[in-house]
């Protein structure tokens, strides 16, 4: 009954519906399904589950399932097993597939070198198309899913890539290198994966070649493999902003409160920051309580306007829009930014201040606070992903503890220090 | 001598030059290259640059330029001119490619349909692989980059894809129904960009045939142009978290101060709310000074905790795979986590307390009012995305400024009230 329901689905709904279920559902089912499990489905797993998954499937299940799939996709289901495990798994292969994994396997996890295909169709530049059709017509094995042929000279460089679409609509004479593609990114296989989907994203590539240091082909990566690195770099940059790891939705309350502590801890070191800036006017807050009250309005919305700022360059510094060549430009114009709403606000809140207490020296210092936390927020939001980035960290790093830890501090200290100053 | 250093760029990197520069230089440069301005460029150009860069093109150039790039291309440089301009780019193009952009203008913008392309290479189920490769080599005109064959039945309804890699490798007599993909996912024309965008990041697929009302096919989606939504709702969603519209990195300082303004405002106002609980304790914050001065990282503690479930939740809710059937595992995954960490830092920050003030119940109000703010923030940060989601509102939608809110309120409300009751 239950393979009924589960045998119509798409390899990627069955791997949602694995990922919902909790552990020990999860465990069941892959137990119930059996043979019947489809492997393609454990390619699409996130990583935890994928391993709670492998675990509980019986041995000989795994080794027909490996059998299955492509090199590629069995690297990333052994890439995590332990070493004996690993190489019970690979048992089951046939040589050549355990020779393509296990090559595979010797680049590092998050490069290009791992993620690449070595089934690769090739040619020399000097064939022709009709040559090419017929050696492909005959060929004993094509890859189920390729775009291009990789034209490779006699040191097995890669020279050229030429679409199949273009291979079908050239007479049968015309020779391939006078049809391959006018642009070809070659990777070597220790770019990282970010340089990788940054590469794909930005020139739209179906395949790229990978080469080893001597700049021999070593394996291709496809559009296909390329895309989920795009948007897993994108989840990326959002999770760090807001100071979260590379969590899954199936951790378990103790993982994810553990994960998640240390940038609140970071963020508690920061807030203690702000209150000791509070406590040097607590003489001034005793006389005046209505600084208590109002103090966090300067406090948020210069978090906020920092907050916006920062997005808008941790993205741009992402798809690299935001480089040394216009980074004073953008600088200028998020403080100039700053500077605007901080006027608008600062009439705005100083309206607040008079109408709430009736005096308009508050609304003042509110207003002049406003300002002046509104540039600070603007400076802060882009020179710390810039500063970060110079540094060779992650722009997104938790930025946003940082940015809302300047608010804060100069949102108080501009705020009780001019009240101080103009109201005692 | 300009010319020399522009030429040899791929169109991506002159887009990204143009998007670089200020208006003035932008538009001259355009001027000076003039007819040398490689037109592939203009589509990769982000909306405000681009429109500024058709203005500043030579009518003619423009013309020119517009002959050169396929219909979907077209459609996306014409779709925000006026209408007369619009017709005097259209009237450059042969009249067969006219048709298909104007037809694609009939679909609204961010639907399926617009962004579809009407070249279609399309045969019927019963063709054979020798059939269909001599059609294709014999074809006056094959798309320039295209990976599926379309299945049509009598009604011209999709009813396969098949892809050319199989084409090469399967025997002459082989029908295309026979080899056609295992899945094929028929998107309607007025499929949204955002569900354009999930389907092909779901399912990996390279081809989308795109169906009128009636099921009958009016062209297809690649995955080059679906790579590019994919990347586009990522950013949308990251923006949205903090409160930035689809603002670009070349809009001056008054449009981005403009942008930005309404959620700063919505924050002012949420910020008041946050100070009128505050005011409601003036008379024991006028009693006890160290209130004021602790109260703010009860508050920042929840703005952190409460924007790490809010990230995660919206990211899950994007991905779909935070759903109704999961939606309770995950909330209370949530508070206990909240729950957690709360508890945490309730020992930590009494210890604030204690040490900083030498008053052991201010630290056990500091530790009472953490714990509530933590699972108040947990709650919020999934309960907020998902409320709005329902309401069929983009979750993401400045979710981070209600977040906050909040945690504020709750904050103060909590810490001010508890030492109220308890050291008064
Ligand atoms: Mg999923
Ligand atoms: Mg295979
Ligand atoms: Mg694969
Ligand atoms: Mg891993
Ligand atoms: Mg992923
Ligand atoms: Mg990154
Ligand atoms: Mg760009
Ligand atoms: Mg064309
Ligand atoms: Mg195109
Ligand atoms: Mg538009
Ligand atoms: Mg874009
Ligand atoms: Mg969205
Ligand atoms: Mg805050």
């Amino acid at each position: 009954r239950v393979l009924e329901l589960v045998e119509p689905l798409h390899e990627a709904d069955l791997a949602d519906l694995l990922e919902q279920l909790d552990a020990d559902e999860r465990a069941m089912l892959v137990r119930v399904l059996g043979r019947d499990l489809d492997p393609y489905a454990l390619t699409e797993l996130e990583e935890g589950v994928r391993d709670e998954v492998l675990e509980a499937m019986a041995p000989e299940d795994l080794a027909a399932a490996v059998k299955e799939l492509d090199a590629d996709d069995v690297v990333y289901l052994v890439e995590d097993l332990d070493e004996d495990e690993k190489a019970r798994v690979l048992q089951a292969l046939d040589p050549v597939e355990r020779v393509a994994v296990e090559k595979s396997l010797t680049y590092p996890e998050d490069t290009a070198g791992r993620l690449a295909r070595h089934e690769i169709v090739t040619a020399p530049p000097f064939w022709t198309v009709g040559q090419m059709i017929d050696a492909m017509r005959e060929a004993e094995e094509l890859p189920d899913d390729f775009h291009d042929v990789v034209l490779i000279d006699p040191k097995v460089e890669p020279v050229g890539l030429v679409p199949l679409s273009r291979i079908m609509a050239a007479p049968r004479a015309t020779r391939l290198e006078d049809i391959k593609r006018e642009e070809m990114h070659v990777l070597r296989a220790d770019t990282s994966v970010e340089d990788v989907a940054y590469a794909f994203q930005k020139y739209r590539m179906l395949t790229a070649p990978v080469v080893d240091a001597d700049g021999r082909l070593v394996g291709v990566i496809e559009f296909e493999d390329a895309a989920e690195l795009i948007d897993d770099e994108a989840e990326e940059d959002l999770k760090l902003l807001a100071g979260v790891g590379d969590e899954e939705l199936s951790d378990s309350v103790f993982e994810t409160a553990k994960a998640r502590f240390p940038w609140l801890f970071v963020n508690l070191l920061t807030a203690i920051l702000a209150s000791i800036v509070i406590a040097q006017f607590d003489r001034v807050i005793e006389q005046i309580v209505a600084l208590a009250v109002l103090m966090p309005i300067v406090a948020s919305m210069g978090g906020n306007a920092g907050t916006q700022t920062l997005t808008v360059a941790v993205r741009a510094l992402a798809t690299r829009d935001l480089t040394p060549a216009n980074a004073w430009r953008i600088i200028r114009r998020e403080a100039l930014v700053g500077l605007a709403n901080g006027l608008a606000f600062a009439v705005i809140v100083s309206g607040v201040g008079l109408i709430w207490y009736g005096d308009p020296t508050l609304g003042l210092v509110l207003a002049a606070a406003m300002v002046i936390n509104l540039v600070a927020a603007a400076l802060a939001g882009i020179l710390i992903p810039i500063g970060l980035d110079k540094l060779g960290a992650d722009p997104a790093l938790a930025s946003g503890t940082f940015v809302t830890t300047v608010t804060d501090v100069v949102g108080f200290f501009a705020f009780l220090g001019l009240a101080g100053a103009l109201m005692l």
